[in-house]
């Protein structure tokens, strides 16, 4: 067993406390050792809820801590600590290149949330950097390519069972978004996504763009271009198209349907992913139930774990296989009688009082 | 930070397997230490694979033990072990009754898989030794109360939204099943989960049951009955319905139609919960990102920690960082100029030789 | 071209105005010439409805016939009338008998309105009489035999590609009934559609049947068994369960699914026929756009016709072919050119002033 | 009654072949009298099958008629017959003006497939022709107008539901076309439907397009751009994308999907108009029985009447009605005892010896 990795975050908004539970909580061979950010109290705040026990009690502070969680407030020092492994940075974009810049001299590994930095010359001034250095230290938070259904998607396609790809149409849609939020933030923020999936998944760079910006729905600010059209081109000739749209209203939706020389894939309909083919439209029916209940054994597991560790259990009991035995067996009879059969069992009371 | 809960597993077989590599490798607050088989070579080799790096990698195996985590032949021996707070049985179902009386006789928290036992009565006896022990220690492996899909629909039925509810239409197809699988096991293996399922969303005990044996299909072995189709009676009067079929041969496939007196609700359709209410059919469409991606996250930052651990990133790079910086700038600029813009970049061999 | 087929109505209430309509107004090869009912005065307001000219303007009435369809106060005189070739018999059960005995006698096609008599004996009779006859008159009003989706799933059966179909999972909804609706009625006007169904896609007989009751919904009245849950057995051993709940609250829903040695499918979910089927599950694409809107080409030729009838169009305009037009040769221009391209068209006002 | 109006038929291809046939055998209140084609050996086989009887005889052919459908082999003498009432032009877009202009000035009315005529000016010169008519004679075939999806989804949107209409994203794919199809023809016969319907959901005129040509599939001729992506700019600031692909390989596929202000809209997935609107997506329950099965209705008696006018009936015999009073009777008892019941029946062969 190797030791965990110590990890820091710096920034601790919605994003940052994202990932600070998330590695407090949900990550194996990782801990939480500090964060830091400009609001002391919030990272303070923070590092109480998580450094408790996995039951939300506040946890033991030894020697000063908050229950095992540091709040460093210089964001640089987090990066030097000797204590601190790796690093997420989820501050403002503002703050990435030098935070970055502090991450590569000291040699350590980095998760930066997007944009990597706020223009295009500061972005390759990091590559750069980082290529100085010789070893890959800084990963990009485009999540997406980690969402299963992309997952499959990129591999349906990278398999060339439907053929070569010809174009993508994908649909980017909040709920709705923070009156500051401006035109061309739809475009940094969000289509910024799109960017990524569209490099990635037909492995190629983008050397067109068009955004066009239809008249804008009614429930935005003045001036505001929401929705917006945009039209990418690649390298090799293929192309996508995007809607986004950051004031839907209905709820978040992202969608993206690639359109191929034999057929089509489409993820984010809540069906993974739907193919049309030869024929035929839908989607895979598992081989087996570690695909279908995988998920829920993990969850078992960690709320099982999670209870033990206070001396309790959080899911069905002892009483809840009797009685199933007890069903089972009258459902044999019944199997070999060809008639109902009544279930026999105790009462609770005759046990529990 | 409290200490790891230090688990030992009882059986290394298909579940005991996925269980050991679920526990070394995805619950945080866990860590595997010790595994019991009959087979001692196949727990010798999984204790090898899990006790060694994320990375797959052997692991360091100090003091004889294979890489942290021991082999202990005897499974009494593994529930007594002083360093195992905690374990998992999944031996075959006719041990557990011994192993259950030795984790309460040794107050050891317990994850049982199905059956609790053989047979009702030693079942009773399992309840009622719990009972003299004072405090709940026995968590039977019905995990389908944990898959996210059966929790919301045991939260919509609950809610009252579509008010009591009256029928159950499940339905629980395998692929296939090993040729020695015979008709009573598809109810004591199978239609047990349909048992609990039944009676943990009415809250409510079976108390008749009808167990009917259509015609097999002719692609199983001479005398299995083979699909069966049970009838459950409630203690309130509510009924469900269970198609249980072992050798469906398309997959695998689990499904539950709960129907109110106001709509119904169904979940296995692979689009979450599907609702019939009020003139609609349909599904929910997420609040936002964090219910979409929230499991993206999770994979990517395990992901990224398991590389940082070896030095390395396993993710989008800073170029693709830059890359995505640079068609943005550009669409900020078609965005306000309406027209088509190209993309500036550097080539990689400017930056990377 | 052969004559119309001269066709009377027995009953007008519902189903009957329904019929009336349908060959009125949408079956092609037939005419209705009168119409029979206890209420004469409904009678007579539908046929002078329907007598109309197909814009609804009240027909001629020479002769003193209602616009070309005749109300006749006897049932038993329609079904002897010289000049009605066949008859629908859509009046309540407890009438069919005399009725059906008519339509023999004088060796007139009768399609009859389910039930086909009120009880099994009297139904033997007409079977009796009517092989005494020594052809097939009667036609009972099964429709769902004719729905697209049952008649792709019948097909799909007997094409042999599933194996043979083990099972039915039915289920049978009405939003609500009258709260003069029996439970009885449930069996009799609702289920007798299920045993058809059951009856005609096996191609067998049922030969034991049970009903269920579970607990009713409370927004039924006093003593009103809804929903019920039967279950068929046919003489070959296959099974069918099905669910009727006439007091669903929510819409109508009409459900099959079959289920078979390699597969099952599905109608009723408004996807036509959905397979489950070697690893996916899923719909058809169709070939060809006359499969897709052969129905829209039939709905545009109707309107067409009958507006052309009064003098009139009723769809896209000589304007709207002009402005296809001007956006076309523009978009061709575009394709050769690789830019937008303005559309080119006189104003409106130019051409109509 | 009305008399039927008497149609006649230019152009016998696929497409005229299917109106005939359509006018013929489906459309109530409308005769075929007359075809006309070049190719006058296709259009008297065509007039023998289609003035046969309903069963597929052939027709009498009285007074030297081929069944009751003449073939005439001019079309503008077909235009000018006084037993021809109204006119379907099938034949060539490049024959369409002068048939137009014929038609307008016997002032018959005209139902005129796509394209009006071939360029933008000749269409102009028949709208202009048409409006000194004084009247409106001809009906242009975009017929997606009549597709009852559409239609729900043109009602929706203009219900202002969903707020205003933003965006449209249509797709419009054919499994393959012939290798003659031109890139050009993929804008003037394919993306001409979703510029009618882009006109016509939105109510407004387009006042700028741009082709994009993404680098075609190889499955294509050379030189020919496939699939295409167009973007159309409403006068109102709306806007729309297409792709047409017309070697798609899969199938046929045409779907819409409207963006509006509070939610959106999507036709042609299979499942009628399915929306995205407060959090929710799906579709709905049909209210009643004849929403459901109004189009079986249609067909059993279409087809009973086709039968009848034949001797003979084509559906659930007396037999069918008999066996199901056997099977409700006993579900009644079942119903009431709370037992399974044996269905008494007599054996077919009793009866029909």
């Amino acid at each position: 067993m190797t030791q965990d990795l110590r990890i820091g975050i710096i920034g601790v908004g919605m994003m940052g406390a994202d990932h600070a539970e998330r590695v407090a909580r949900r990550i194996s061979g990782a801990r939480l050792v500090a964060v830091s950010d400009p609001d002391t109290a919030r990272a303070a705040t923070l590092a109480a809820t998580l450094g408790g026990a996995l039951d939300g009690s506040p946890g033991a502070a030894p020697d000063g801590r908050l229950g095992g969680v540091r709040v460093v407030e210089d964001p640089l020092a987090l990066i030097g600590d000797a204590e601190v492994d790796a690093v997420i940075i989820a501050s403002p974009g503002f703050a990435h290149a030098e935070q970055l810049m502090a991450c590569l001299e000291h040699g350590k590994p980095v998760l930066c949330e997007k944009p990597l930095t706020m223009d295009t010359e500061s972005s390759l001034r990091v590559v750069e950097a980082e290529h100085k250095v010789g070893r890959s230290l800084i990963q990009v938070g485009f999540m997406r390519r980690f969402d299963p259904e992309y997952a499959r998607l990129k591999q349906l396609l990278d398999s060339g069972e439907l053929g070569r790809t010809l174009l993508l149409h994908n649909v980017h849609r909040n709920k709705t978004v923070a009156p500051t939020f401006r035109s061309e933030m739809i475009v940094r923020d969000s289509l910024v996504h799109e960017v990524d999936v569209a490099r990635w998944l037909f492995g190629d760079e983008i050397t067109r763009i068009t955004v066009h910006a239809p008249k804008p729905t009614s429930l935005v600010g003045e001036g505001v271009l929401d929705p917006q059209l945009a039209v990418f081109e690649m390298a090799g000739g293929a192309m996508a198209d995007v809607e986004v749209f950051v004031n839907f209203q209905v709820g978040y939706e992202v969608r993206c349907e690639a359109v191929a020389e034999r057929g089509s894939a489409t993820i984010g309909l809540g069906v993974d992913v739907l193919t049309r083919q030869a024929g035929h439209w839908g989607g895979a029916v598992p081989d087996d139930f570690r695909v279908r209940f995988g998920l829920a054994y993990d969850i078992e597991v960690q709320r099982w774990v999670n209870a033990a560790a206070r001396g309790e259990i959080d899911g069905p009991t002892a009483w809840d296989g009797y009685a199933a035995a007890a069903v089972c067996t009258a459902g044999v009879q019944s199997l070999q009688e060809g008639r109902p059969v009544a279930v026999e069992m105790v009462s609770r009371s005759e046990v529990f009082g």
